[in-house]
């Protein structure tokens, strides 16, 4: 929300506006959710942005925006903005057709004047795009007053439809209470009491905030869908899920609910849907992107297809939450080691609040689905601190039981160190109830305390043995509670006892934290050999705070800091970590090989000490369009420009491996399809030349390099120490005399 | 200075004494330069280390130690506690000589009691150091008392000389002013008015610092000297020293000055001479042990050998007067590029308060001898920021002309940063003078200009071609004091007219600000491209703060946080350096080959990209026999422990080379020697072994990787981007609309 104000002088004091002329609503869909013209005073022009022509709008607006409407006497505009920003050539960019709407109905300045002054600001702002950026946005500008039209409104409320509560009836408690009203906007409205009073939020409320963005959404063709799995991978919103189960449990389904047939040799007779969440869909298109079906018959028909949202709303809506109560397979079932058996666990990051197409949480939706259940998050700032704990929501979310990721935000330069503590803390209380254990045999029966301790440890933290673990905690917690005489140590064993699962912690940020701000931290987190995962979701460049190069921004990309390109390479944090020998690590681009990044993070997970996954993450500061994202992310790795690898200390034989071919696409050739580099093309090409001709002898060099690696052997692996309960090293002297 | 205080009931007041009842003197030669009894109450005792027996001693006091002892009516004690420590086989270290002493002396406890006490503190300070450590406290104990002997006071006071002032008479103004009441712990009576209001201090102020600790210093044997220069090149506190002249220098020369005729073919006829400055001298002994020449006559018999000092102190202290005004030869005659020719260059680093065989210092001084005369240092927070800047004194110095390093020191975690600022604002001044140079050509003369412009630059930093531009420089400024009307840009020029002459900018500091608390920045800076040296004094651990364990300690080896000896290997800082591809690296340990130590300096001051030199450096706290620092360095290398290698990106070819050879001592054998890894042998042997085993991997895996390197071609080097004047990159935008 933007409060701007204008006057015959400058008016120098700092107050919102209580009582608006003008008020405009660029998303349609906001009316549904909050009262967008509280502010308006009465006579004020209201301009709204609708997908649905003068004569048909008045009928689709809630019972209380036409009661406003009425009783403020307002003057009601609508222009489709969408339609004719996507005539212009400017896809969903609708700010310079709603601008000239602006200048036309606010009468701040003649009209002419008004034009010609936006189009001056659109040359400066867009020049150095090319001059067909400048045309498409100078079109815009001249279709915009073309398609404003004033509405005729009707003396009386012709509405059925109420506005939709802030969140649904059946949420819980605290979401009523506390979140509703910050998302209604009324945040400030909330005591001090009305909040948690240790910052600790609860989790799962994205789910609750319904926002309806999408203009299109995937529609699924079961007839030709192949069960990879791949939409549902690369979701960045957790938009679009699939399940596999028995075809009883579509015995209540509602109407149009989809379904196939699962193919699958070892599971015959399984029933599959695709399903799309329609509330929660950004209509990014990346599904569809990456969909490898096309049918034969229909040409550019692929197993889903981006259809306008309009005629599908209700009925997907409908087949969502009939979908979200069908439970997933047991995990044994299919395993977790492939793309597909992946997306049928449930994701424990849902709905974000990320840019549409955002290339980062597809990777945390995956985190979740493989570990979710038993991971601590430590999160460097940056967007993923900022979609991840984005109040009044988070979408980091629990299973039915009640499990799911424990989340916290900590700052750029000391996040690593925040997820060590954790582990140590983690560690330091497994160590502490094992010893609890062994003192408190005799009482808790000397069988079960011999399984727990024999079970847990980390080559022990798969599903099933983590359920097994799980069922004897249980069993332990019961028999602690039952005891004759609570002994401090039975009451202290009693609240430790959930540490004897294993615990998986993750260390989480961008390239701006791991390769800037946080690298002296996050080089010390990693040389401690401790068990902790770290994942760098690297979009080469500070997208948060608005594009700053970073050292992870590559040769030749335009960034702020460096608006000439840059002329240096981007930092190989990898081949770092592999100097110290005992860190697994892994580059990755989901787009470049979905199956090769699934192995790294269950790899990363399973090697006891510290890891390292650097994924490629595409983002809007690249300058693409984003439905495209994992495309590009496959031309990265196609060229060389991002070669795939792992390398595990845990392989006594070669530890390094390649997971991508040999470079086959040049690198200029690549780097032209983004804008963040073809900027310099056309800015200075010369440079831009030399510097793609550098970059081409990185990636070459970096192969050979690379090749080499991969034929070094080792002796033997480089196992961490087990944490132990001895405490911080004290003093040690080496002096003889003085 | 310790202050103890003793009652019957604990003192809890914070005071220092001001009438003592017991006053120790523990270095004979404190008595020359302070007045060590100002405290003494009226007959108290006084208890000295002497190396003098009591019937001698009374004679060798200034007249103000005796007049001070007459009039207080003092009770004088002696001990010739050096002597005591050698019987005992302690070596130097005295502490438990003196002790025994104290307590006899002062009554406060029974002496039996006392003694018990003694060798109980022994067994548990020492115990873990094993037996024969213990054992030879134990002796030092009970010797002690045997050697304690009580002077007899004459009623007259019969000594002819006085106590030497703090500094001498010929020191400068502001020495004599502050530095030395500083100096005679009479800082606190300075007003603030007397010091420098900037905190800029004057350098060169450690050479009058006398402090003649040595108890031995080296003697010269001109008639088996080689000339090698060895002993000048390893010396610590620059104490012993090298000089190449025309025999006629030595007309007026003092008796006993010592000389011989150079040995060169190609500059036939010139004498040379080793000098040591007797003072300054901490009588380390590495000098000794590194010099190659035995013989033939005199078993064990060197080019130079210690000797006590007491016969050579008057002839060496006027020789080494004597010495210093010969004037170096050109930097032209012998070149640069070689231990010998490095040598006979002034250090502009010397009698530093480093401990005596510092590992680090000749490092340091070999880098002034090199380009001293136009460097900037930004120093880390560590050893050598105290002997660095060890208020009252500084031992870096200026030459003749006063041209010298310029230093400050920052914090452990932004010394790298703060010296890239030292470059860019080198830079930014240089460029800024160019322009106006070039502005101002009609005013000054275009040829000198022409000149100037076309010296300048970073491949003409050579000793003649600077002393060159400096020529031209001089005419210029002269020039611009002359023109008639002094034009703002004029003046301006004239501020800015030395940033002509290429500036040398070095980042120094230890393993604990490279490897850890700075180590964020360090990559940052390196990753710059910007035209600074690094280099990384690295003694493996936090030697200033006591010995804790840094990520540059080596696998197994004991040290704080790390009591039960370092599970993880050492962080391979020069892989994580070369992995940008454009930094010069190199690995060096003067003790194992100093002439790829003195080549290494001359290649990273060249590259005019970041280059990284890291320096083994022995340390006390390695547990090491510090006379032996380098035959140590020397193991390390040949074990493979330490591998030398440089990496110039330069060299298009294989800028990757080796340049020590293959391991052929077993890590374990290198590392037996050394207490911080023998510690563990004694107190945990399978440890040792396995963690040993471990080192061994380590080093044959690193060494098999280096041959691999060795072999890796380049197609381009990387040069960096001139720097420029155009200012920080503003903004930029990669959005096409909202």
């Amino acid at each position: 929300m933007s409060h701007l104000r204008f006057g015959p002088n400058p008016i120098r004091s700092t107050y919102l506006i209580g009582r608006a002329g003008f008020v405009a609503c660029h998303q349609f869909s906001l009316l549904q959710r909050m009262d967008v013209l509280t502010l308006a005073d009465p006579g004020a022009t209201f301009l709204l942005n609708s997908p649905y022509p003068p004569d048909e709008v008045w009928d689709r607006l809630p019972v209380e925006v036409q009661r406003t409407i009425i009783d403020k006497g307002l003057d009601l505009w609508v222009i489709d903005a969408y339609r004719v920003a996507r005539e212009a050539g400017l896809g969903a960019r609708i700010n310079t057709v709603m601008q000239p709407c602006f200048f036309a109905l606010s009468g701040l300045m003649p009209k002419d004047e008004a034009i010609a002054a936006i189009k001056k600001s659109i040359e400066k702002t867009y020049g150095k795009r090319g001059e067909t950026v400048v045309a498409r946005n100078f079109a815009a500008v001249d279709l915009a007053l073309g398609a404003l039209n004033r509405v005729d409104v009707p003396g009386h409320v012709t509405a059925t439809q109420s506005r939709r509560p802030p969140v649904p009836r059946e949420a819980p408690d605290f979401v009523q209470r506390v979140t509703a009203r910050m998302l209604a906007g009324e945040g400030d409205l909330l005591p001090v009491s009305a909040l948690p009073v240790d910052g600790t939020f609860p989790t799962g409320t994205a789910r609750w905030e319904k926002r309806t963005l999408a203009l299109e959404i995937p529609v699924w063709d079961p007839s030709i869908c192949i069960d990879c799995g791949k939409c549902a991978l690369v979701c960045p919103h957790a938009a679009i899920r699939m399940n596999v189960f028995e075809p009883s449990a579509l015995e209540h389904a509602p109407e149009g609910f989809k379904s196939k047939e699962f193919s699958s040799r070892d599971h015959p007779g399984l029933s599959l849907t695709i399903q799309v969440a329609p509330d929660d869909c950004t209509g990014c298109g990346v599904c569809v992107d990456v969909c490898p079906v096309r049918s034969k018959e229909e040409a550019k028909h692929k197993a889903i297809d981006m259809e306008p949202i309009g005629p599908h709303l209700e009925g997907e809506r409908a087949s969502f939450d009939f979908f979200l109560q069908i439970a997933p397979p047991a995990p044994a079932l299919l395993g977790i080691d492939s793309v597909k058996s992946s997306q049928v666990r449930e994701p424990l990051f849902e709905f974000s609040g990320a840019c549409a197409g955002c290339g980062e949480t597809p990777y945390l939706k995956l985190l979740t689905q493989l570990f979710g259940d038993r991971i601590i998050v430590a999160n460097a700032t940056g967007c993923s601190s900022i979609y991840g704990g984005n109040l009044p929501t988070t979408p980091w979310t629990a299973n039915a039981e009640g499990r799911g990721p424990a989340w916290a935000n900590s700052l750029f330069e000391d996040n690593a160190e925040f997820g060590l503590g954790m582990r140590l803390a983690a560690d330091r209380q497994n160590a502490r109830a094992r010893q609890l254990l062994e003192k408190l045999a005799p009482q808790v029966g000397a069988d079960l305390v011999r399984q727990i301790l024999a079970a847990e440890g980390d080559e022990a933290a798969d599903d099933a043995a983590i359920a097994l673990q799980r069922e004897r905690i249980i069993e332990l917690e019961s028999r602690l509670a039952r005891l004759p005489v609570a002994s401090a140590e039975a009451t202290e064993l009693l609240d430790l006892a959930d540490s004897l699962v294993p615990k998986s912690v993750w260390i989480v940020g961008g390239d701006g934290w791991a390769y800037d701000i946080g690298s002296g931290g996050l080089d010390h987190v990693l040389a401690s050999g401790r068990n902790v995962n770290v994942l760098v979701l690297d979009t080469e460049v500070y997208s948060n705070t608005g594009g700053q190069a970073s050292k992870a921004t590559p040769r030749g990309a335009v960034a702020k800091f460096a608006v000439r390109g840059k002329p240096t390479g981007k930092k190989d944090l990898g081949m770092m970590a592999m100097a110290y020998g005992n860190i697994y690590v892994a580059q990755v681009a989901m787009g470049g090989n979905d199956m090769q990044t699934v192995r790294a993070f269950l790899e990363a997970e399973a090697w006891p000490g510290p890891s390292l996954i650097i994924a490629y993450s595409t983002c809007i500061a690249h300058g693409i369009d984003m439905a495209t994202s994992m495309s590009h992310q496959k031309d990265a790795v196609r060229s060389g420009y991002w070669p795939l690898y792992g390398f595990d200390p845990g392989m006594v034989d070669r530890p390094f491996h390649l997971d991508s071919k040999k470079p086959s696409l040049p690198v200029k050739e690549f780097a032209g399809q983004e804008a963040r580099f073809a900027m310099l093309a056309r800015t200075a090409p010369d440079r831009f030349s030399t510097l793609m001709e550098d970059s081409q002898t990185d990636v070459d060099e970096r192969w050979r390099l690379y090749e080499q690696l991969a034929g070094v052997e080792r002796t033997a692996p480089d196992l961490p120490e087990p944490p132990g309960l001895e405490g911080t090293d004290g003093g040690a002297s080496l002096e003889e005399g003085d």
